[in-house]
């Protein structure tokens, strides 16, 4: 029921923006749903104000708090090294690159600093992040069976990204197109789909798996109230789909329930 | 041939990125395929050094050359201006936006700045372009007939964006993906296709049509010597296939050749 039982084979998890919303929750959902004794490497910008996590940290002692604002090359690094710290010559095992901005802009209102600005935190961003980790990300992969031949999956190594249905350029038609008329967002989900497959492309040889997931319609602050998920609703099924990828489903565009969305 | 017949109820032509390669092609054979009495808006953000153009301009008194660095607000409005005054109560029927940059990096080499640079050139500004340029667009489109019922095309008034086949996330696999792993160009040609969707849907209502289309592999400073593709060749067939777009090919990706790409 938790999808947290397919995660028992990886021994390390990172997740980026786990201060609140859907980050915080797959904390939440992987320390509850008994992933101990694997280590959950919390990232967030802010961790002084981040209460919530501090509240689960406490309760249990192999989630870890590590700063990392995505924007900031400096502080990405800096997380690298205090991951390897931690990790060791075990690796990480999966990145998960949730941290994420909606700028709400339409046609008429959209300004080029909204677009740069959505663009650099949702797709440029997991990109840097994925480039950084390289060398852990391998490190675990290499231990699960060297090259690609080898089976694909977290228990070796994998890159999530979370994007958006409102990426796909092909469902932006019709009746569907009439709402959400968000262009920093929706062109920074395109640009990160697009990204994720480059990286697919890149890490394959290394037998890192890589593919981006939907996560549902979400009341989170950016969902807002009218989202017909939870977050506990989404993540659990999240962290099945998650648990279960495998080669075939590598370079993919997923939606929460497991199914291949067009892009 | 030439594909210009298709422009004869075409007014008013306005292609930026004029000074070289395929937009320099397109006024050329504009021009030399006797699209006249049309005007032949030519831009470019650097006229005292766009030499060809002027010796275009010097046979061809239709064609307008008028400044515009389409990564510069100010001169985006400027130019609505002295292409306000040229086209007046006729408005402006097709906004080529063909001004582009590719920043060569991979995985390894890639920055932040990089892909960011690439975005706002190559998806950002022909947004803004389209935005400033929205009141000529509305006038030529609503002589041709008012709302979305008339028909469209090139003869009321329409918007281009020259995108790249390197752009599709769904070809980027496989055989094809293993050259051209360059992320700041993919990304924005990806982004470029979301931001070409997401203003067909706004500009429908005015009976506005746009659309992506992929100009082939081209012998330009850009596509390089070894490209299959002249400039002419490229734009022959280009020419005929914007010239025949109809309301079918709204919001469409669509090959050099008028076949339908997978985004
Ligand atoms: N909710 C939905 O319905 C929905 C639907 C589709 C996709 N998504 C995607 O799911 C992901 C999570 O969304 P959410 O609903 O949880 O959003 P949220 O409630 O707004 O939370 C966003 C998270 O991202 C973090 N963040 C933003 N910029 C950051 C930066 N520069 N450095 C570090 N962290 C940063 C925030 O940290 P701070 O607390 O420090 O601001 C926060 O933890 C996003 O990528 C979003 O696009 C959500
Ligand atoms: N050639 C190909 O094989 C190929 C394939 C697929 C797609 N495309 C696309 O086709 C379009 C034209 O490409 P091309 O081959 O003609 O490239 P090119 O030979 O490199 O010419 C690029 C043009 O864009 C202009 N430009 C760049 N940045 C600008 C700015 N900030 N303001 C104004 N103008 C700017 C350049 O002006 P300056 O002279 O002032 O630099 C030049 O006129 C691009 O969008 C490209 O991505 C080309």
């Amino acid at each position: 029921m938790s999808g947290v039982m397919n995660f028992k084979n990886c021994g390390s998890v990172l997740i980026t923006g786990a201060s609140r919303g859907l980050g915080l929750q797959i904390v939440d959902s992987l320390a509850n749903g008994g992933f101990s004794p694997g280590k959950i490497i919390a990232t967030t910008r802010h961790p002084a104000s981040a209460q919530k996590l501090h509240e689960l940290a406490a309760n249990h002692p192999y989630i870890h708090i590590i700063p990392m604002d995505v924007l900031n090359q400096e502080s990405i690094e800096k997380s690298v090294e205090e991951v390897g710290q931690l990790v060791q010559e075990e690796g990480l095992n999966c990145l998960i690159n949730n941290a994420g901005i909606n700028l709400v802009a339409d046609f008429h209102t959209v300004t080029a600093e909204q677009m740069i600005e959505n663009f650099h935190t949702n797709a440029v961003a997991p990109l840097m992040i994925t480039k950084a980790f390289l060398p852990l990300l391998k490190r675990a992969a290499s231990r699960g069976g060297a090259g690609s031949e080898a089976s694909m999956g977290i228990q070796r190594a994998a890159v999530i990204n979370v994007t958006s249905l409102l990426g796909s350029v092909e469902l932006n038609w019709g009746e569907r197109a009439k709402n959400f008329k968000w262009y920093p967002y929706r062109t920074s989900k395109s640009a990160l789909n697009m990204v994720s497959r480059c990286m697919a492309v890149d890490l394959e040889p290394d037998g890192i798996l890589c593919m981006a997931i939907h996560p549902g319609w979400v009341r989170t602050d950016m969902g807002g109230s009218e989202a017909p998920l939870s977050p506990e609703e989404s993540i659990s099924s999240i962290l099945s789909v998650i648990g279960g990828l495998t080669e075939k489903d590598h370079g993919s565009f997923l939606n929460f329930t497991g199914e291949v969305l067009p892009w």
